[in-house]
């Protein structure tokens, strides 16, 4: 906030081509407040001021740009310095920039990028979205095993300014394999003259470069880690996932989760950010495929057209009925929906436990509800036999909805699927249809 | 999960009363692990477990346990070694567990706990619940400005053991208020004795005692930072906000939104170990309180009644009407809800930008939702006026909902309540009611 209050001073310098006092602007600010400035200038702009810093710089900044800003801006930098400044990012920004700009563009800026870490390039390129490795960054700590705690803070001396945690040094083999980590406070702490292997903790918690982001970052929250290392198939470590990506993914899925739920498809970039023709695409599809189970309401309601033409109030209590069932359902679907996403370790007899709450809950919800509806369509009507009817129906969809809402999660989650799929619309549509059959069974059990 | 598996392992020995045996099995596994494990467990079980080992390790495990079952736990021990235990743990995590136990039982724990460590313990208690000061951690690493570099590392060496997160170290003046920070990483690698007064950066981004703890969390992971320092009014050093409760905070917002939108009432535990009471409790409210908009919608459909008996089969396109605008509603709620929790600083004019999309989502949607309806309907009822009813009403309404659940975030927002609390089950409350009156009257206008 107090970053915008900077902006008109910025855009004096700017005006004036002070590139002395631009580059004096960036040094002095945190490089998130910078890039908070930044986001309200145009690319060239943004480039006219970056272009003013040193490279490393540059990347501090860039990096805290959202990702559809980077790629404009990317537009207008020069081959020559844009292969400088995507040397300096760090590993994991710079992968996912890459992997979203053109494939042209990022052959033709790489022959310019150093060879050491276009290799790195290349190989967090080749894992696959949302995986351990496309999230990890390749500058941590490292340390061989045989050495003395003075040699090991001479080695780290070395690495440290490229490494970015290093309250944990990982200890490798010479296949690079994982052997353990040392807490740099107990380096610190220990005789220099101490070997090194005497420090390790060999019991080390590491995730694989293939393993889920989700599950990698509920390993991090489970442990409170402030980074977790990234080993392959043959237990080598290749990179780390750090505290602040684990916080980047927890918000991307609660927000993924909370997206399915409304039936809008995940979006790749902020809502402010994302063009009017993306979010149609994301939305349009569920909202179509949804009057699906609305015609079939109407073809249940021909169905049943002779007793309503009968008893014309039945057509008055259907919003209330339909209602009652679809948002006790969503409630219960909600619920468990999000308690399998927060409990990785959720076991089966766990679910069958929830499943049994959903069961009790429905009874005393659906009583409960009843018996309000029963007394407030008894007011309405003045017919004890309409309110009955009101009251009973109530009872049974509201029952309906919440077991459906329960199971219908747990259903996909055994198919492999992601149990937000089964979206609250779609559990609404569902219990519109069956709540309008149980309505009209009632009512021609109570009335006919 | 490969916890679990030990289990037979440890019921086996506390069946054998093997005291030495229990104690090496807890040093062995991480703290997590083993929480885990005594998840299984009853509450007696856990505490012959946990009475094993010493304090400290009974601190770091237990302090994995969820809330729930801590508070069952401290119900079997005795004051003596709880008061031990309560010593031990993390001030962060002991403040939780103490606010949520008995006013009686705390009273008659505290003069057991050692001084130093009572008077913190009330005065984190003191701070209201969900502000900083309520999460922060008082074991923090802090350093007076006019030392040497090898002093500051002799003082964190006996301050260390006690510090959650020492990557950096908070300086202090002599009235404790905060004058900058020290990463460990420079003060390793600097000259012993160079003054620390050259490391610190003074330019620091702190938090008050009093600020919400999603701000907190915000600014977290806006900066990227592995802590934070809290500060109280007079700028003094307070305490420190970690990573790990970051990550934490995110979760339980994500969940309460989430919640909210399906129209449930926050939890104060995970959804498995709520009671069923307390579910009914969360959820009832809200179930009751949207009766009254389907009792409204009964009156607009009774309002109605004279064209509705004339042209029935105007009913029988109820739910697609309401079900259209409804769940373009809550799409737009849902998108609009999120993007208000991730991004602290979004500005009003961010907002009426969003609006401005709403608006031109809601005229395409609509459009391609009426064009879709028109053609089913028509193919459904062969009735040219009775599709062009249905589909403008569609189109209308569609545009109604998303106007609505675009709107009322943000006019809640604007209250200064919680924009969440338009949970999505009233959007398409409000939706019906309006949805019913523009469908009879887009009838009443085309039929007659």
């Amino acid at each position: 906030m107090y970053g915008r209050l900077l902006l008109p001073e910025l855009q004096v310098m700017l005006n004036e081509n002070d590139t002395e006092g631009v580059k004096e602007f960036c040094d002095a600010l945190y490089p998130a407040v910078t890039a908070e400035i930044l986001e309200e200038l145009n690319s060239q702009d943004v480039w006219r001021v970056l272009a003013c810093s040193t490279p490393e710089k540059q990347a501090e900044i860039f990096q805290f740009l959202a990702l559809p800003q980077q790629i404009e801006i990317v537009g207008v930098i020069d081959r020559e310095p844009l292969s400088k400044l995507i040397e300096e990012m760090a590993p994991d920004d710079r992968v996912d920039l890459l992997s979203r700009m053109d494939d042209d563009h990022v052959e033709e800026l790489l022959p310019l990028i150093a060879q050491a870490e276009r290799r790195d390039i290349r190989k967090l390129l080749s894992y696959p979205e949302d995986s351990a490795g496309a999230i990890m960054t390749t500058e941590y700590a490292s340390l061989p095993e045989n050495i003395s705690v003075s040699q090991a803070l001479e080695r780290l001396r070395l690495q440290a300014p490229d490494s970015e945690i290093i309250s944990y040094i990982y200890v490798v083999d010479e296949g690079r394999r994982l052997q353990g980590i040392v807490s740099l406070r107990e380096l610190i702490f220990a005789r220099p003259t101490r070997p090194l292997s005497e420090l390790i903790n060999r019991d080390v918690i590491s995730v694989r470069v293939d393993d889920d982001q989700e599950f990698v970052a509920q390993q991090m929250a489970k442990y409170d880690f402030v980074a977790i290392p990234v080993v392959d198939r043959q237990n080598q470590l290749v990179g780390i996932v750090t505290h602040d990506d684990a916080i980047d993914i927890m918000q991307e899925e609660a927000t993924e989760d909370t997206y399915r739920l409304a039936a809008v498809e995940p979006l790749e970039d902020s809502y402010l950010s994302t063009s009017v023709k993306t979010v149609i695409q994301k939305r349009i599809g569920w909202l179509i495929f949804l009057l699906v189970p609305s015609f079939l309401a109407a073809k249940v309601l021909e169905h049943y057209e002779a007793i309503s033409d009968k008893y014309e109030w039945l057509v008055l209590f259907i919003p209330l009925i339909l209602a009652s069932g679809g948002n006790a359902g969503s409630q219960s679907a909600t619920l468990i929906i999000r308690a399998m996403a927060l409990e990785s370790n959720i076991q089966q007899g766990d679910l069958r436990a929830l499943l049994r709450k959903e069961l009790q809950l429905g009874l005393l919800l659906g009583s409960g509800l009843a018996l309000i509806s029963f007394f407030i369509s008894w007011a309405f009507t003045a017919q004890l036999i309409q309110a009955s009817v009101v009251g009973l129906a109530v009872f049974l969809v509201v029952l309906m909805g919440i077991s459906a809402g329960g199971m219908l999660p747990m259903g996909f989650r055994r198919l492999g699927m992601d149990p937000a799929l089964m979206s609250n619309p779609f559990i609404t549509a569902l219990v519109d249809i069956l709540g309008l059959i149980i309505y009209f069974q009632v009512a021609m059990y109570l009335v006919s």
